[in-house]
C-alpha cells in the first residue's frame, strides 16, 4: 500500500486506528538542533480535539502526545521523531451493529472492497481521529517553517452556507468555529442548531494563507507546489475540492483580469494566489478547500450489507454535525507539512558550500 | 529538484524545453507485453497539437514521435520506453524582447527567482508545450487501463463562460471545442471570436469522467485516489481547481443530500464522483479542473524586467485564445497516467501467488 | 534525513534511540488477511536479544513487543503495522563520560559533524540497538514470503578466524554462535574466551541462504536484487562487505569457471549465487556478509574529544565480544524485507486482470 | 517495474537496449547555474568506449552525446538534463541465434522469466552498453562534486590474478588496462593473451578512492554512505562483491586493530575507509568490487533453448576479455552518482537561511 507517508525530504508516516490502542507519526528528515517539546505540538492537538467545541463529537480524548524518539534535550537531533497518542475513550460496541453495514459516505465499503477485511470499530483507519497524527506532525513541520518566519494561517470561511466576509485573524482560535469574522458567528450558531435538530449534517469552505513564504519553492513540472497542496489538502477525508488563487473564478474571467501585473517590489493583485507555473512568487499563498457534510447523521439511511442485502440504518455513536471546524487545524497541519517538504527541497538546490 | 517524474510503479519522467532540440518522457514500470506502436501515440498527440484548431496558435508541429526503447517487435518489453519529439518549428526570435521582461501570469519571474537562471526561449521548460510528452505517456498508460476496459473521457464543460448542458461522447473529437454539447459550439465560437478582436483570452472548465474503473484504487491515507488525480490535475499549467463529484458545491449541501446511498450492485446517486474514502468505488469517477485564461495576451500590460524596473508589455509571437481545447487531451492523459499507476499499486498487494 | 524507511512498497520506517523511552517501527505496504501476532515477531527478537548468549552484553532486555495497528482479529488489515518495544534497562549513567568524548570506530564524531547535536547516551540512533526494530519487521515480512514457501537461513560462516565447514540447518538457533557446524563450537567458544581475557572483540562472517525463491524477482538496471540486497546487508552497523554467490572469489576465476551451465530444470552449479542480471534465476540466493569487530573494547584506546583534544579513552558498561551471533537475524531480517518488497513489486508488473 | 531511475535528489533514469536506436539518460535535480558541455561527457565516454583498447571489444561506436534540454548557454538551468547517444554500429545479425538460446552467465534465461519476453539482440537492456548512459550521467555528476573539491578515482587493482602493488594516479588512464602501476602492466598483458588464446575471459577487481568528501555525507540507518555505496557498484552488471575498507579482511581482524584511533585533524589508519556509522568521517573513502570474468567466451558451452531442450553453444560477435578495464569508468560514474546526490540530500537539512 505505502500510501500512509507524506513528503520527500521532510516525510510524516501516520499509523493507527480509531479504536485500536494507539495512533503515531513518524518524522524523518526533521533538520536538527530545533526546539521542540510536547507542548508544541500539545497546542495544535487541542484545536483538533473532540470534544471541545459545543457542538462537536462528544468522544472525549485528551490527546496526549509522548515524543518517544528524535528530540535530545529540548532540540531535534535529526534522527526520527516519534510521536505517539494513546486512545482511551473507546466505545467499541457503539459500532457493533456497523460490521454487517456499510455506512453511506464513509470508507467502509470501499475498505472491505480493496482489502477483503477492516476494523470496522469507529472507521478504523478511515476515522477522522487519523488526522490527530496530521496535527501533530504539523506542529513540527511548522518549527522548521518558523525559521524562515512563515506563517501558515486557517479559517473557516463558510459553515452551512453562513460565509465570513471579513477576516480578523485575531480571533480564529478563540471562537467555536475558527472563524475570522465575529459578524456571522450567530448565524452559523443557528445554522448548526437547526441541523443538529433535523438530524442532519453539514459542510462548508476552509481559507488557508501563508504568509511570508520566499519566491522559489516548488519543484516543477509534475510536484509544482501548487500541485503538492492539492494533494495535501485532497488527501484529508472530506475535502471535495480544492481550488488556489482565483479558483474556479478563474475559468470565467478574461486573461487580462487574471493576469497580476507585476511593480517592483511584487504584484499588483494576488488572482495567481501566491503561485507561477508552480513555484511560489513571494505574494501570500491562497488555498480554499471545498469540506462535504459529514456523513454520519442520526437520519435513517438506505444501504446494504456485507452480504449485498438492501438495509435501513441508523447511526448511532457520538459525531460531529460538521468536519468544521475541527478540520481547519487539519487542513493547516497539510499546508505546513506540504511547505516544509518543499523548503528542504529547495534548499538541496539552492544552498552552495 | 527531482519534480519531473510522475508516479511510483507506473512512472513517467519528462524533458525538454520549448525551444530545445526535442523533448520527451521516458516511462518506467509499464508491464510487459502490451501491444504498442508509434501510431497509438501519435493520434493521442494530434489531439494536442499547435495548429490544429482554427483558432489555436499558429506554431506548427507536427509532433511526430518516436520511440526509442522498451518495444520489441510491437510489444512492451517491461523496460524502460523512450519517447521523443523533435522541435521543428522553432521561432526563438520571437523571444528575443522576453530575455530582459517578465511576462505577467507566466513563469518568467518564478523560474528566475528559484533557479538564478532561464530559457526564456518560447517559456522554456514552463511552456505548454512540455505537455506534449505527458499526452504522449499518457496514450501508454490508457493501454494498461485497456486490460481492465478503463476509459477515460475528457471534455470541454466550459469556454468563456459558455457551458455545455448536455453530453455527447461521440462527438467530443470532432469539434474544434472538444465540446460534448452540439448546441453550444456557435455560442463558444463566438466569444472566442470576440475576445481574439479584443486582444484577450479565455478560461473554462474541463470535466473528466472515468468509467469501468474497479472498485478498489487508492491508497490510503495521504495518497488518495482524489488527492493523486487532484495533484496530477493541478500539474498542469493552467489548472487553478479541482472538484471531485459534487465539489464545491457540497459545501452547502445537507450530509443527507450529498451521501449516495448504496444499492445492491452500486449506488443510487454520485456525489462522491466515484470515490469514497480515497478509494475508487466502482461507480464513475467525476473530476472538474479549472482552467485559467491564457496568460500571453495581445493588450499591453505592466509588468517589470530583471532589473526590477517598470516596463510595459505587449506580447508578440503565436498564442493560443484558450488553454482550451488543448489542454483537454492533457488532463485526459493525467488521469490516465495517475490510473495506471494505482492499478499497478493494487495488484502488487491484491495479487496472490 | 529521511533514511529511516526501507523498500519501496513493502516499506519499514524504524525510529528510536537506544536509551530513549522506546523503539519501534511502522510497516506500510503490507499485503492484508495476513495471519499476525506478537508471538511470531517474539521469537525472531528473543535471538536478537540482549543478554541472550553467555558472552553477550549484559543489558538484560526483554524486548517485549507490542503490535499497535493494522492487525484485526488476528489478521493483517492492509493499513500500517505499528510495532513498539519500551526501554527498561537503561543505564544511562555508564555513559556519562562519553558526552565529550568520541569512541573510535563508533558513529559518535560522525554524527557530531552531520547534526551538530548527537544523543551519546548508548550511541543514541547509532546504537545496535536499533536493529530490534529491523527484526521486528522482518518477521512480518516472513509472512509475505512464507505465502510463496520462501525461506531465508542465515548463520555463522566465520568467528574470529573459526570457520564453519559444514551445514547441518537444523542446529543453526540452538547454540550460542547461531553455527551450523557443531564441530566448530569448542573453537569458537574457546577463541572467544581468549578475546575477552584480552579486553579485545571479535568479527566473522554471516552467510544467508535463500530457498525457495522464485525466478523473476529484481528490477534491472539499479535496482537489481543483488544490489538491492548488497544496501540492505551493508546497512547494517558492522557490515563492511557483501558478496553475492561466488563474489571476491569471482575475480580469480576464468569465464568458463564462472559461468554455471543451463540445464533442464535448472543450473549445473551456482557460482552466481541465484542471481543473473539482478533477477533471481530460481536457483538458492547465497550471500555473504564480512562483520567487523565490535569497536567498544576494554583497552585503552586514543581518540579526541568534543574539542579536539587528544584523550585515551576506556570503555565501560556491558558489551558484547562480537557483533555475531545477534546480527546474525538482523541480516536474515534486512534479507527478508528485500525479498518481500521485490516480490510485491514483481507482482505489480506480473499479475494480470 | 521502476527500476531504472537512481537517486533521490539527484535523479538519474537511464533508458535504451543494445541494438535499439540509441540509448540515453534522463537526469532530474541537477543544480541551476554549472558550467556543462558535450565535450565534458564525451571525454568520460571514450574511457568506457569499445574498441579503444587493443583487446577490447570489436564493436565500433563513437559514442557521441547529445545533451537535448536542461542547458542554456552552456549552464545548467535545473532543469531535467537529457542525453542520448545514438547507437551505430549495430550487428543483430550475429544474435539471431541467440533468440531461441539462453546464454549461461547472462540475464537471457532471467528477463525470459521475469517478463515474458526479450529484446534478444545484443542482450537488450541487459547488455552493457546500458552502462554508457550511467557514465554520461555520473559526468554530470561529477560537476556538482567538483563544487566543493570531491575527487573520485577509480583504477584496476586486480586482472586475472596480477595486483597492482602501487597505486601512481597520474598513469591510469594512459594504459590499457586502467591499472595505477606501470610494473605490472606486462604481466597483465601476458594474462590477457593467454586467456584470450584459450577462447577465455578474466575477472578482477576495481577499486575506488573518493578524496576530499567532506565529514557529514549518509542517512542513516537504511541509507548509509556504505549502503548506498553497496547498490550503487553491485547494480553494474558483472560486479559480485563489494568491500568498504578492510572489507572482508575485517572480519580475521581484533576491534583494537581494526579500530582507527582518532587524533587531531582526522584519524591514525583508515580501516573504516572513511565511513562510519554510514556517514562520511571526512578520510579517504576506499571501496573494492570484484568483478566476474566476462560471460560471452569463445568455448563451447551447455546450456538449454527456449523449449528447455539441452543445447551447446558456442557464442560469436565481439567480445570483451574481461570488463576490465572499460567497467572501470562505469564504477566511477555510479560512485560520483551516489555522491552528488548524497551531498544534495546533505545540504536540505544542514543549510540555513
Amino acid at each position: 500500500m505505502s500510501g500512509n507517508t507524506f513528503g520527500r525530504l521532510f516525510r510524516v508516516t501516520t499509523w493507527g486506528e480509531s479504536h485500536g490502542p494507539a495512533l503515531g507519526a513518524v518524522i524523518d528528515g526533521c533538520p536538527p538542533r530545533l526546539p521542540l517539546n510536547a507542548a508544541d505540538i500539545q497546542v495544535e492537538l487541542a484545536r483538533r480535539r473532540p470534544g471541545r467545541q459545543a457542538h462537536a463529537t462528544r468522544r472525549a480524548e485528551m490527546d496526549q502526545v509522548e515524543i518517544l524518539s528524535g528530540v535530545f534535550e529540548g532540540l531535534t537531533t535529526g534522527t526520527p521523531i516519534s510521536l505517539i497518542i494513546y486512545n482511551r475513550d473507546v466505545r467499541s460496541q457503539d459500532y457493533d451493529e456497523l460490521q454487517e453495514v456499510f455506512r453511506p459516505g464513509h470508507g467502509d465499503f470501499t475498505y472491505q472492497r480493496k482489502y477483503g477485511i477492516r476494523d470496522h470499530r469507529g472507521g478504523g483507519r478511515a476515522s477522522a481521529r487519523e488526522t490527530a497524527a496530521r496535527v501533530a506532525a504539523g506542529a513540527v513541520a511548522q518549527k522548521v517553517l518558523a525559521q524562515e518566519n512563515i506563517k501558515v494561517i486557517a479559517f473557516t470561511l463558510e459553515l452551512g452556507g453562513v460565509r465570513a466576509t471579513q477576516v480578523d485573524e485575531s480571533i480564529i482560535w478563540d471562537n467555536d468555529f475558527y472563524c475570522p469574522d465575529a459578524g456571522v458567528l450567530p448565524a452559523m450558531q443557528e445554522r448548526v442548531q437547526e441541523v443538529r435538530t433535523q438530524g442532519d449534517s453539514l459542510g462548508g469552505i476552509v481559507e488557508v494563507r501563508v504568509q511570508g513564504c520566499p519566491a522559489g519553492l516548488g519543484e516543477p513540472v509534475f510536484d509544482k507546489l501548487d500541485a503538492a497542496l492539492a494533494q495535501a489538502v485532497m488527501s484529508v477525508g472530506a475535502v471535495k475540492g480544492v481550488e488556489i488563487g482565483a479558483g474556479f473564478a478563474a475559468a470565467g474571467m478574461l486573461g487580462s483580469e487574471h493576469n497580476d501585473p507585476l511593480i517592483p517590489g511584487g504584484f499588483a493583485g494576488n488572482r495567481a494566489g501566491g503561485i507561477l507555473a508552480g513555484i511560489s512568487n513571494g505574494d501570500e499563498i491562497v488555498l480554499k478547500a471545498a469540506v462535504k457534510p459529514i456523513p454520519s447523521i442520526a437520519k435513517e439511511q438506505l444501504t446494504i450489507d456485507v452480504h449485498g442485502q438492501p438495509r435501513v440504518l441508523r447511526i448511532r455513536g457520538r459525531h460531529d454535525i460538521s468536519a468544521i471546524p475541527r478540520i481547519v487545524p487539519v487542513i493547516q497541519a497539510m499546508v505546513r507539512l506540504t511547505l516544509a517538504d518543499f523548503l528542504l527541497r529547495h534548499r538541496a538546490i539552492s544552498c552552495e558550500p
